[in-house]
Protein backbone atom coordinates (compact mmCIF):
# COMPACT_ATOMS: atom_id res chain seq x y z
CA UNK A 1 0.00 0.00 0.00
CA UNK A 2 1.35 3.00 -0.63
CA UNK A 3 1.32 6.73 0.99
CA UNK A 4 0.94 9.61 -0.49
CA UNK A 5 1.73 11.52 2.80
CA UNK A 6 3.68 10.63 5.19
CA UNK A 7 1.36 7.90 7.23
CA UNK A 8 -0.35 9.53 10.21
CA UNK A 9 -3.06 7.00 10.70
CA UNK A 10 -4.59 7.79 14.05
CA UNK A 11 -6.60 5.51 16.14
CA UNK A 12 -9.89 8.31 15.49
CA UNK A 13 -9.29 8.29 11.51
CA UNK A 14 -9.44 4.79 10.37
CA UNK A 15 -11.98 2.15 10.83
CA UNK A 16 -9.57 -0.91 12.15
CA UNK A 17 -9.23 0.02 15.51
CA UNK A 18 -13.43 0.61 16.27
CA UNK A 19 -13.70 -3.35 14.40
CA UNK A 20 -10.92 -4.57 16.69
CA UNK A 21 -12.29 -3.13 19.74
CA UNK A 22 -15.16 -5.86 19.30
CA UNK A 23 -13.47 -8.03 16.81
CA UNK A 24 -9.50 -8.16 18.26
CA UNK A 25 -9.67 -11.67 19.99
CA UNK A 26 -9.90 -15.17 18.63
CA UNK A 27 -12.76 -16.27 20.61
CA UNK A 28 -14.90 -13.52 18.87
CA UNK A 29 -14.40 -14.74 15.63
CA UNK A 30 -14.78 -18.34 16.73
CA UNK A 31 -17.94 -17.55 18.32
CA UNK A 32 -18.71 -15.87 15.03
CA UNK A 33 -18.40 -18.67 12.56
CA UNK A 34 -20.34 -20.78 14.67
CA UNK A 35 -23.26 -18.61 14.25
CA UNK A 36 -22.84 -18.32 10.79
CA UNK A 37 -23.09 -21.78 10.84
CA UNK A 38 -26.51 -22.28 12.67
CA UNK A 39 -25.25 -22.40 16.31
CA UNK A 40 -27.27 -20.37 18.55
CA UNK A 41 -27.62 -21.39 21.67
CA UNK A 42 -24.85 -21.05 25.03
CA UNK A 43 -24.72 -24.79 25.18
CA UNK A 44 -24.12 -25.42 21.62
CA UNK A 45 -21.67 -22.88 21.68
CA UNK A 46 -19.82 -24.22 24.05
CA UNK A 47 -19.84 -28.18 23.01
CA UNK A 48 -18.92 -26.69 19.50
CA UNK A 49 -15.63 -24.11 20.72
CA UNK A 50 -14.84 -26.33 23.64
CA UNK A 51 -14.51 -22.95 25.34
CA UNK A 52 -14.56 -22.19 29.17
CA UNK A 53 -17.75 -21.05 30.46
CA UNK A 54 -17.14 -18.11 31.88
CA UNK A 55 -15.27 -16.94 28.60
CA UNK A 56 -17.79 -17.96 26.26
CA UNK A 57 -20.29 -15.75 28.50
CA UNK A 58 -18.23 -12.84 29.16
CA UNK A 59 -17.57 -12.52 24.52
CA UNK A 60 -21.46 -13.21 24.02
CA UNK A 61 -22.13 -10.72 26.45
CA UNK A 62 -19.23 -8.24 24.27
CA UNK A 63 -20.91 -9.29 21.04
CA UNK A 64 -24.37 -8.25 22.01
CA UNK A 65 -23.14 -5.02 23.40
CA UNK A 66 -20.87 -4.48 20.14
CA UNK A 67 -24.52 -5.18 18.10
CA UNK A 68 -22.98 -7.93 16.36
CA UNK A 69 -25.10 -10.60 17.99
CA UNK A 70 -28.79 -10.22 19.77
CA UNK A 71 -30.28 -11.93 22.63
CA UNK A 72 -33.39 -13.98 21.50
CA UNK A 73 -35.55 -15.23 23.89
CA UNK A 74 -37.31 -18.64 22.70
CA UNK A 75 -41.08 -18.39 21.99
CA UNK A 76 -41.88 -21.33 22.83
CA UNK A 77 -39.94 -21.24 26.44
CA UNK A 78 -38.53 -18.31 27.16
CA UNK A 79 -35.77 -19.47 29.63
CA UNK A 80 -33.97 -20.39 26.39
CA UNK A 81 -31.78 -18.23 24.83
CA UNK A 82 -30.80 -17.60 21.20
CA UNK A 83 -27.89 -15.77 19.89
CA UNK A 84 -28.42 -14.19 16.44
CA UNK A 85 -26.38 -12.46 14.22
CA UNK A 86 -27.50 -8.92 13.55
CA UNK A 87 -27.41 -7.16 10.13
CA UNK A 88 -24.04 -5.80 11.72
CA UNK A 89 -22.55 -9.37 12.51
CA UNK A 90 -23.82 -10.67 9.15
CA UNK A 91 -21.51 -7.79 7.71
CA UNK A 92 -18.36 -9.82 8.76
CA UNK A 93 -18.63 -12.30 6.57
CA UNK A 94 -16.30 -11.03 3.66
CA UNK A 95 -13.78 -10.59 6.46
CA UNK A 96 -14.41 -13.83 7.85
CA UNK A 97 -14.43 -15.65 4.82
CA UNK A 98 -11.19 -13.56 3.88
CA UNK A 99 -9.40 -14.63 7.14
CA UNK A 100 -10.18 -17.92 6.54
CA UNK A 101 -9.37 -18.71 2.65
CA UNK A 102 -5.91 -16.94 3.85
CA UNK A 103 -5.57 -19.30 6.27
CA UNK A 104 -6.48 -22.00 4.08
CA UNK A 105 -4.17 -20.63 1.69
CA UNK A 106 -0.86 -19.87 3.79
CA UNK A 107 -1.59 -21.58 7.04
CA UNK A 108 -0.97 -24.97 8.39
CA UNK A 109 -1.10 -26.96 4.49
CA UNK A 110 -3.78 -28.77 5.79
CA UNK A 111 -6.63 -27.93 3.03
CA UNK A 112 -10.41 -27.90 4.22
CA UNK A 113 -12.21 -30.16 3.71
CA UNK A 114 -15.55 -28.03 3.56
CA UNK A 115 -15.72 -25.75 0.72
CA UNK A 116 -17.90 -22.77 0.56
CA UNK A 117 -19.90 -23.08 -2.69
CA UNK A 118 -22.81 -20.64 -3.91
CA UNK A 119 -25.92 -22.38 -3.29
CA UNK A 120 -27.16 -21.50 -7.17
CA UNK A 121 -24.84 -23.97 -8.67
CA UNK A 122 -22.90 -25.43 -6.39
CA UNK A 123 -19.60 -23.90 -7.69
CA UNK A 124 -17.04 -22.45 -4.87
CA UNK A 125 -16.87 -19.05 -4.57
CA UNK A 126 -13.61 -16.82 -5.44
CA UNK A 127 -10.74 -15.51 -3.40
CA UNK A 128 -11.92 -12.38 -1.68
CA UNK A 129 -9.98 -9.62 -3.55
CA UNK A 130 -10.22 -6.23 -3.47
CA UNK A 131 -11.77 -4.31 -6.02
CA UNK A 132 -11.67 -0.70 -8.21
CA UNK A 133 -14.80 1.04 -8.84
CA UNK A 134 -14.82 -0.49 -11.88
CA UNK A 135 -14.39 -4.13 -10.28
CA UNK A 136 -10.55 -4.16 -11.24
CA UNK A 137 -8.75 -6.22 -8.86
CA UNK A 138 -6.33 -4.70 -7.27
CA UNK A 139 -3.09 -5.39 -5.15
CA UNK A 140 -1.11 -4.16 -2.52
CA UNK A 141 1.03 -1.53 -4.80
CA UNK A 142 -2.42 -0.40 -6.65
CA UNK A 143 -3.49 1.71 -3.70
CA UNK A 144 -2.41 4.58 -1.86
CA UNK A 145 -4.49 7.17 0.69
CA UNK A 146 -6.26 10.33 0.25
CA UNK A 147 -7.96 12.77 2.35
CA UNK A 148 -11.41 11.93 2.70
CA UNK A 149 -12.84 16.10 1.85
CA UNK A 150 -10.40 15.55 -1.38
CA UNK A 151 -13.13 13.06 -2.90
CA UNK A 152 -16.33 15.00 -3.79
CA UNK A 153 -19.83 13.11 -2.47
CA UNK A 154 -21.29 11.04 -5.24
CA UNK A 155 -23.93 13.49 -7.61
CA UNK A 156 -22.31 16.66 -6.36
CA UNK A 157 -20.60 17.00 -9.63
CA UNK A 158 -22.32 18.52 -12.35
CA UNK A 159 -21.43 16.19 -15.32
CA UNK A 160 -19.53 13.68 -16.02
CA UNK A 161 -16.40 15.11 -16.66
CA UNK A 162 -15.96 16.47 -13.46
CA UNK A 163 -17.80 13.13 -11.89
CA UNK A 164 -14.89 11.22 -13.74
CA UNK A 165 -12.09 13.33 -12.06
CA UNK A 166 -13.21 14.06 -8.52
CA UNK A 167 -14.82 9.98 -7.41
CA UNK B 1 -24.94 -18.72 5.76
CA UNK B 2 -26.30 -22.38 5.03
CA UNK B 3 -24.84 -25.24 5.91
CA UNK B 4 -26.19 -28.74 4.09
CA UNK B 5 -25.04 -31.04 6.50
CA UNK B 6 -25.16 -30.87 10.26
CA UNK B 7 -21.94 -28.07 10.97
CA UNK B 8 -19.29 -30.29 11.96
CA UNK B 9 -16.45 -28.13 11.35
CA UNK B 10 -13.14 -28.69 13.37
CA UNK B 11 -10.43 -26.77 13.91
CA UNK B 12 -8.39 -28.79 11.43
CA UNK B 13 -11.12 -29.08 8.08
CA UNK B 14 -11.18 -25.02 8.55
CA UNK B 15 -8.59 -21.90 7.17
CA UNK B 16 -9.63 -19.60 10.65
CA UNK B 17 -8.14 -21.49 13.70
CA UNK B 18 -4.82 -21.32 11.51
CA UNK B 19 -5.53 -17.87 10.70
CA UNK B 20 -6.45 -16.82 14.09
CA UNK B 21 -3.15 -18.51 15.71
CA UNK B 22 -1.22 -16.19 14.10
CA UNK B 23 -3.85 -13.26 13.76
CA UNK B 24 -6.25 -13.62 16.16
CA UNK B 25 -5.03 -10.59 18.22
CA UNK B 26 -5.80 -7.20 18.20
CA UNK B 27 -2.12 -6.07 18.43
CA UNK B 28 -0.91 -8.16 15.33
CA UNK B 29 -3.81 -6.17 13.72
CA UNK B 30 -2.41 -2.78 14.02
CA UNK B 31 1.32 -4.01 13.66
CA UNK B 32 0.16 -5.09 10.15
CA UNK B 33 -1.42 -1.83 9.54
CA UNK B 34 1.64 0.47 10.48
CA UNK B 35 3.22 -2.23 7.85
CA UNK B 36 1.46 -1.47 5.30
CA UNK B 37 1.72 1.85 5.70
CA UNK B 38 5.65 1.89 5.57
CA UNK B 39 6.35 1.65 9.27
CA UNK B 40 9.83 -1.17 9.77
CA UNK B 41 11.43 -0.35 12.34
CA UNK B 42 10.83 -1.05 16.23
CA UNK B 43 10.91 2.27 17.76
CA UNK B 44 8.46 3.51 14.89
CA UNK B 45 6.15 0.61 15.28
CA UNK B 46 6.38 1.56 19.12
CA UNK B 47 5.78 5.53 18.91
CA UNK B 48 3.05 5.09 16.45
CA UNK B 49 1.41 2.22 18.24
CA UNK B 50 2.05 3.03 21.94
CA UNK B 51 2.19 -0.45 22.52
CA UNK B 52 4.52 -1.46 25.70
CA UNK B 53 8.04 -2.54 24.48
CA UNK B 54 7.78 -5.93 25.86
CA UNK B 55 4.72 -6.62 23.97
CA UNK B 56 5.79 -4.82 20.85
CA UNK B 57 8.82 -7.14 20.75
CA UNK B 58 6.64 -10.01 21.76
CA UNK B 59 4.52 -9.68 18.97
CA UNK B 60 7.19 -8.65 16.14
CA UNK B 61 8.43 -12.14 16.97
CA UNK B 62 5.54 -14.25 17.05
CA UNK B 63 4.43 -12.24 13.10
CA UNK B 64 7.87 -13.62 12.16
CA UNK B 65 7.85 -16.68 13.68
CA UNK B 66 4.78 -17.40 11.52
CA UNK B 67 5.90 -15.97 8.11
CA UNK B 68 4.03 -12.83 7.88
CA UNK B 69 6.94 -10.49 8.29
CA UNK B 70 10.57 -11.20 7.81
CA UNK B 71 13.81 -9.38 10.12
CA UNK B 72 16.30 -7.67 7.64
CA UNK B 73 19.20 -5.96 8.98
CA UNK B 74 20.04 -2.74 6.97
CA UNK B 75 22.73 -2.64 4.82
CA UNK B 76 24.50 0.43 5.90
CA UNK B 77 23.82 -0.46 9.47
CA UNK B 78 23.25 -4.04 10.45
CA UNK B 79 22.72 -3.69 13.89
CA UNK B 80 19.55 -1.77 12.46
CA UNK B 81 16.87 -4.19 11.88
CA UNK B 82 13.68 -3.54 9.68
CA UNK B 83 10.28 -5.74 9.50
CA UNK B 84 9.26 -6.09 6.21
CA UNK B 85 5.40 -8.06 4.93
CA UNK B 86 6.27 -10.66 3.15
CA UNK B 87 4.27 -12.36 0.26
CA UNK B 88 2.22 -14.12 3.02
CA UNK B 89 1.60 -10.45 5.07
CA UNK B 90 0.79 -8.87 2.04
CA UNK B 91 -2.40 -11.56 1.16
CA UNK B 92 -3.76 -10.46 4.52
CA UNK B 93 -4.55 -6.79 2.80
CA UNK B 94 -7.96 -8.44 1.70
CA UNK B 95 -8.92 -9.07 5.50
CA UNK B 96 -7.54 -5.62 6.78
CA UNK B 97 -9.54 -3.83 4.35
CA UNK B 98 -12.28 -5.53 4.64
CA UNK B 99 -12.25 -5.31 8.53
CA UNK B 100 -11.10 -1.75 7.86
CA UNK B 101 -14.43 -1.12 5.99
CA UNK B 102 -17.05 -2.66 8.27
CA UNK B 103 -15.93 -0.72 11.35
CA UNK B 104 -16.26 2.43 9.43
CA UNK B 105 -19.65 1.23 8.29
CA UNK B 106 -20.16 -0.17 11.77
CA UNK B 107 -18.08 1.27 14.08
CA UNK B 108 -17.45 4.14 16.18
CA UNK B 109 -19.58 6.26 13.58
CA UNK B 110 -17.02 8.72 13.16
CA UNK B 111 -15.73 8.67 9.18
CA UNK B 112 -12.53 7.79 8.26
CA UNK B 113 -10.34 11.28 7.44
CA UNK B 114 -8.78 8.95 4.55
CA UNK B 115 -9.36 7.33 2.26
CA UNK B 116 -8.23 4.10 0.46
CA UNK B 117 -8.12 4.44 -3.80
CA UNK B 118 -6.78 3.07 -6.69
CA UNK B 119 -3.81 4.49 -7.61
CA UNK B 120 -4.38 4.75 -10.90
CA UNK B 121 -7.88 6.96 -11.53
CA UNK B 122 -7.53 7.83 -7.43
CA UNK B 123 -11.52 6.60 -7.13
CA UNK B 124 -12.14 4.97 -3.73
CA UNK B 125 -12.13 1.00 -3.82
CA UNK B 126 -15.29 -0.84 -3.40
CA UNK B 127 -16.20 -2.63 -0.40
CA UNK B 128 -15.28 -6.06 -0.34
CA UNK B 129 -17.40 -8.44 -0.75
CA UNK B 130 -18.02 -12.46 -1.81
CA UNK B 131 -18.11 -13.00 -5.58
CA UNK B 132 -18.99 -16.29 -7.08
CA UNK B 133 -17.41 -17.92 -10.22
CA UNK B 134 -18.39 -15.45 -12.25
CA UNK B 135 -17.88 -12.43 -9.87
CA UNK B 136 -21.94 -12.00 -8.72
CA UNK B 137 -21.83 -10.56 -5.50
CA UNK B 138 -23.28 -13.38 -2.74
CA UNK B 139 -24.51 -12.52 0.76
CA UNK B 140 -24.95 -14.90 3.51
CA UNK B 141 -28.31 -16.54 2.57
CA UNK B 142 -26.18 -17.33 -1.14
CA UNK B 143 -24.01 -19.78 0.78
CA UNK B 144 -23.62 -23.44 1.25
CA UNK B 145 -21.02 -26.04 2.25
CA UNK B 146 -19.54 -28.75 0.35
CA UNK B 147 -17.13 -31.41 0.72
CA UNK B 148 -14.03 -31.34 -0.95
CA UNK B 149 -14.00 -34.41 -2.06
CA UNK B 150 -17.38 -33.61 -4.24
CA UNK B 151 -15.80 -30.86 -6.06
CA UNK B 152 -13.84 -32.23 -9.72
CA UNK B 153 -10.61 -30.63 -9.93
CA UNK B 154 -10.62 -28.27 -12.88
CA UNK B 155 -10.31 -30.00 -16.15
CA UNK B 156 -10.67 -33.10 -14.89
CA UNK B 157 -14.39 -33.27 -16.01
CA UNK B 158 -14.92 -34.54 -19.82
CA UNK B 159 -17.62 -31.90 -21.36
CA UNK B 160 -19.56 -28.94 -19.94
CA UNK B 161 -22.41 -30.79 -18.65
CA UNK B 162 -19.79 -32.53 -16.21
CA UNK B 163 -18.07 -29.74 -14.98
CA UNK B 164 -21.42 -28.03 -14.80
CA UNK B 165 -22.42 -30.25 -12.30
CA UNK B 166 -19.50 -31.11 -10.78
CA UNK B 167 -17.80 -27.66 -10.16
Amino acid sequence: MDVKEPPNVTAEDCGLPAALEAMGERWSFMILRAAFNRIYHFEEFQAKLGIARNILANRLARLVDHGILMRQPLLEDRRKIEYRLTEKGMALLPTMIALRQWGEQWGSGVPSTRVLVDKKDHRPIRPVTIRAHDDRVLGAMDLCWRQAEEIAPLGAARDAEVTEKAA
